[in-house]
């Protein structure tokens, strides 16, 4: 099935929810702290938890790689664990040249059996490009982040038209496979219009909702008429909802209820 | 030891030799095809072969990421391979925002044991800082790649300045612990005179000799007058000089005659 199949079935209403994947041991209840896997047996909870709510998941890279060739084993089982049906997207901001970007793509769709990933546009297309061969897997380019320090370079101005804008062209042009889409994060509304009458219909991964400031609603406003697929990223306001043992419930609990600010049910 | 005096320790005469480990099984002599740990084994191997000759090694994570968990195990065991007097530099070119750049800083300097590691600046400041926090380790920023597509967004121009000479400044703000340096390819030496002049003094790791193009003896003479350290990468050209029984010796040689083009002996 191609990405762009995969994402219409798993996100019919073109709007939906993403779970954040981003295990820190010491912030999960008591008893993973003497689990030998604490990442995978704390994410397959989670995973359990939210899966009827959720249309994707999003295991971030570093927090397994921080434990090594152990932690991406159960980055590996984690993804296992994700059901069929859900767009598996490995948060792995990679990018790099030629056939060192082919080893990235292998070690993402290959060995961990990610749908999509997320993607560093610096290096230019040739380096994205081996990322988005297969109409099976997916890229999501990054293009305006969450965080306050991305205005840095993203905002700076060429020809009148901020560098993010052309990131989005560059991703238009990629996106032969319909397989490229774009990490524009819910912190930065002011810079939505421009960007969504650029992107037109790509694919959107829109982290920021929560914790990090971007309100929900007013983002379900702004996608009302756009024709792309939105996957909502969020994290720690569903993984950490409950830090004791009814940490399923209160993920379950947090999952639904911005699900439905999302979809607006 | 803080970076920058590991650097001084490493590369005396301010120009060195890097040594990058991109190893790929199918290029490898006959014998590693059959070991459990091909990687490790081929390695290990050209470092003992380059040691004489190289200021520093760099290891990259995809070539190793595409084995998964035992793929890190090999990393791992290869940055532990590298003589306690060279950089050991993984090239990773990670970046994420705040606590994920900090798990990604604890897996490259915490885990695998690397001096430095490459960095994506398209995130801006605060989600490079993390990885900068300790004087003893060290980042170089992508600035100009050595890729034909690197001009994509590297070269649009802001206020008649290209993004990569955006890119040398910001890392001169971050350069606080003296710990910020830049990649530089050595194909697009036509950029060279202005970066150099707005990067003064920062350290260099310029990948692109050999195979990708850059001629050492112009790199010299650009970097004749630069007092940055200065680290000259190349991969395939010294770890497949021969694929035959001959790879260490051949090796060496290479290792040799690059440097020797470098320091100018």
């Amino acid at each position: 099935m191609t990405f762009q199949d995969k994402l219409k079935t798993a996100v019919p209403s073109g709007i939906g929810l993403c779970v954040g994947l981003d295990p820190v041991v010491a912030k999960m209840p008591a008893k993973f702290q003497s689990s030998p896997t604490p990442l995978f047996d704390f994410c397959r909870d989670l995973i359990d938890a939210t899966k009827d709510f959720a249309s994707a998941y999003k295991p971030n890279a570093a927090f397994f790689e921080v434990y090594g060739a152990d932690g991406w084993q159960q980055l590996k089982d984690t993804v296992a664990a994700i059901p069929s049906d859900k767009i598996k997207i490995i948060d792995a901001k990679r990018g790099d040249i030629g056939s060192t970007a082919e080893a990235y793509a292998d070690a993402l769709f290959g060995y961990l059996k990610g749908d999509a990933t997320t993607l560093s546009p610096y290096l230019g297309g040739d380096a994205i490009q081996p990322f988005l061969k297969k109409p099976e897997f997916g890229g999501y380019l990054l293009a305006v982040t969450s965080n306050p320090g991305g205005a840095d370079l993203q905002e700076l101005l060429i020809d009148n038209e901020p560098l993010y804008l052309h990131v989005v062209r560059l991703a238009k042009k990629l996106a032969i496979n319909q397989n490229v889409g774009l990490v524009v994060g819910a912190t930065r509304q002011s810079l939505w219009a421009k960007l969504l009458e650029t992107a037109v219909d790509l694919p959107l991964l829109i982290p920021g909702v929560g914790a990090q400031g971007g309100d929900p609603v007013s983002l379900r406003e702004m996608l009302r008429d756009y024709p792309g697929v939105a996957l909502v990223n969020s994290s720690r306001d569903i993984i950490y909802a409950s830090q004791k043992d009814d940490y399923q419930s209160a993920a379950r609990d947090a999952a639904a209820k911005l699900s439905n600010l999302l979809t607006g049910k």
